[in-house]
């Protein structure tokens, strides 16, 4: 099955906005091993919405279009798919029942725009309902065979209409066959050496099953199976075990929505276990991702953020001399950060980050991206120092991501 | 002129990828007036690849490629451009030695892969140089006299060539015309107070002459101008005008790339002052936002992130008979964070924020999205309550923009 997107909107054509939608479309897709060929994106003009749609019907088995389902005039998706059909459009009244009673349950009549919306094609046409929204989807199967779904471009109302009838529209064409991955996430290691440890894996599974995409600091390493629930049951275990296999400690998560703050989360939970942090830095970054945890109350404490010196000797009883003789910026106070958060502040775990985050405020010896981490923990105080290259965003946000990778590692014994 | 971005790569086709290079085309063309009709998205499949160009080059009068010009076999762009316009390939020496030249700079011999970044179509033809990779990007125009430019996908080879080469491209053929426009970045009005206030400019200034485009708690409100410069300036100067007068107090600023929290540390350094943070919920966001601008350390002293009442008390001195009595979300516990940060911090100016940012910890009579806000400065203590709507990260957005935004009013005077 070839299967083609089409986004309508003349906002997706601006400076700030991308087509999100096919994201979620194509998720659908992939689930379903079908083939999306291309993307296509234009403005709200009949003329282009017309010569679009007439293209990808005769080019593609299957169509998703999202967005001109609205109920103003230039919304003209509805208009423009019977055009390019050669179908004509009828009032359905009891879709403008239905909106009736939508706007009757908020208080409010039926403004008579809204009657467009309830305009159907002419034709082989399923009428599908927004639990969300006004606007209904409509499926339409052409002779050719070729089926187009207008879906509405409101991501919310579109998501439910993907998982109350796109999917179970592939899934009953896909002959049981579905496709479905593993991940795992790795933190703290480049992707040049995540290619290099499961270089084996690729011979072993095949090239186009496994996939690595690369973040901030964080790879994702992803292994996909096509094939019954059986076949993929199979394939994917053996994939999942010699990946973890190969990438070994550096895994911190199996799970493709698990954040690295998250997984620190459960640790420290399950463990009992208190944290507070300290940083320089990164300004509350490492707080802050921590804090994005529902439920993080649990076990984080708080923290301090220490850009002066007098606060690092005030908040965490840095020695004013280990300031002086080494600066902000050293293991020394690194260390001295970290076991005087865990001290005053009282925890079993601190972090602590001090570095120089740029643009400015490097020097030959401590140049820009020079970061001193430190974790204090129930044994002992460990340290690291890290030169990272790019920009004062990226630096703090890779110091985050290895001062957070760093206690996982402690935590997991490793 | 009408114009099409076509973005080649199968990556663009995936679940995790968008094309944003077409984001940077498109600045470039409504800067200078050129209206874009539609976007594609084609994989690295060669069929697909010609069909898409043959198309696009036929509706229209300039089409803009990114991607697929690499030196490996799935980089189809240069074969597929010329079978689209029935065109030959033939190598050209001088990219060659070009080539040459710039892996010699490295210590590297050329691989022989890399001549096929040399082939260049027949007919009327333009090689644009890449200073900053190995592809070089190619003009080429057609008899019916459409244009088409073929570009490397790597984004910041693509910035130098729309900058080198396609911007004076434009400029050529605008006849003097340029758009330019003015921004006015409003912080803590909703977007539809934004739109009622603004009502008279659509009318003296045109409906499309303005655009309204919301952010998290922030709006940006644009005023374009398309003319010769002087007409511009006429036009965008009094758009500037009428826009700063409707929305008054709640404009940020005039700058597009200028953020709320660069605004308030400009507005801080001006008058010689400092800040400290006290945080509860937002866990350290309003500290890594106010961090997050370079030189931020001329005024920002550090912070607390206070999560137990316990640091609440320890770090900020707020009385444990406040938060016995009113609750740790509360105002007597807002303000005295505030000040107690002011005091035991020692800054010109204190922000304290405590909330429930959910999804669990709300009751009836403090719900989840209830936030206390406090603002600490040389006279006195302010203090505001909000309820925001939304999941944990939006409260947390939420509050920090307002957090922020309260003390750019009270720095502005407002």
């Amino acid at each position: 099955m070839r299967a083609a997107i089409l986004a309508v909107g003349t906002e997706l054509l601006s400076t700030d906005r991308l087509d999100t939608n096919s994201l979620r479309l194509t998720e659908a897709l992939e689930r379903y091993g079908v083939l999306l060929e291309r993307k296509l994106v234009v403005g709200d003009r009949r003329d282009a919405l017309v010569a679009a749609i007439r293209t990808l019907a005769a080019d593609h088995d299957l169509v998703l279009v999202s967005g001109g389902l609205g109920p103003t005039t230039d919304d003209l998706t509805r208009e423009a798919a019977a055009e390019a059909l050669g179908r004509t459009l009828a009032l359905d009244e009891s879709i403008v029942e239905d909106l009736r009673r939508r706007f009757k349950a908020y208080g409010r009549a039926m403004p008579d725009v809204n009657r467009r919306q309830a305009m159907v094609p002419s034709g082989s046409t399923v009428v599908i309902p927004n639990r969300r929204g006004s606007a209904p989807g409509l499926e339409l199967v052409e002779p050719s065979g070729t089926t187009l779904f207008l879906f509405p471009g409101v991501p919310n109302e579109l998501q439910g209409m993907i998982e109350s009838h796109l999917e179970p529209w592939l899934a009953e064409r896909s002959g049981g066959l579905r496709s479905e991955r593993v991940v795992l996430k790795v933190a703290g290691m480049p992707e040049s050496e995540v290619e290099e440890r499961i270089a084996p894996a690729y011979e072993e599974l095949g090239r186009e099953a496994i996939s690595v995409l690369a973040g901030t600091a964080e790879v994702l390493v992803r292994a996909t199976a096509v094939g019954t629930d059986a076949e993929r049951r199979e394939t994917l275990e053996r994939a999942e075990r010699r990946l973890a296999e190969l990438l070994g400690a550096a895994v911190f998560t199996h799970r493709e929505d698990e954040t690295l703050e998250a997984v620190v989360g459960r640790l420290l939970a399950e463990r009992g276990e208190t944290l507070v942090t300290a940083e320089s830095c990164t300004g509350g970054l490492v707080a802050e991702r921590i804090t994005r945890v529902p439920g993080s109350s649990e076990y984080f404490q708080g923290g301090a953020v220490v850009y002066t010196n007098r606060l690092k000797r005030q908040l965490l009883g840095v020695p004013a001399e280990l300031l002086d003789i080494h600066g902000a910026v050293s293991e020394p106070v690194a260390r001295a950060m970290a076991a005087g958060a865990r001290d005053a502040l009282e925890a079993d775990w601190a972090i602590a980050v001090t570095g120089i985050a740029g643009p400015s405020g490097g020097s030959e010896t401590k140049p820009v991206g020079t970061v001193h981490l430190a974790w204090a923990g129930p044994s002992e105080v460990d340290h690291r120092r890290v030169r990272f290259l790019g920009d004062r965003e990226r630096v703090r946000r890779l110091s985050a991501q290895v001062a957070l990778e760093g206690l996982r590692r402690r935590l997991v014994g490793g």
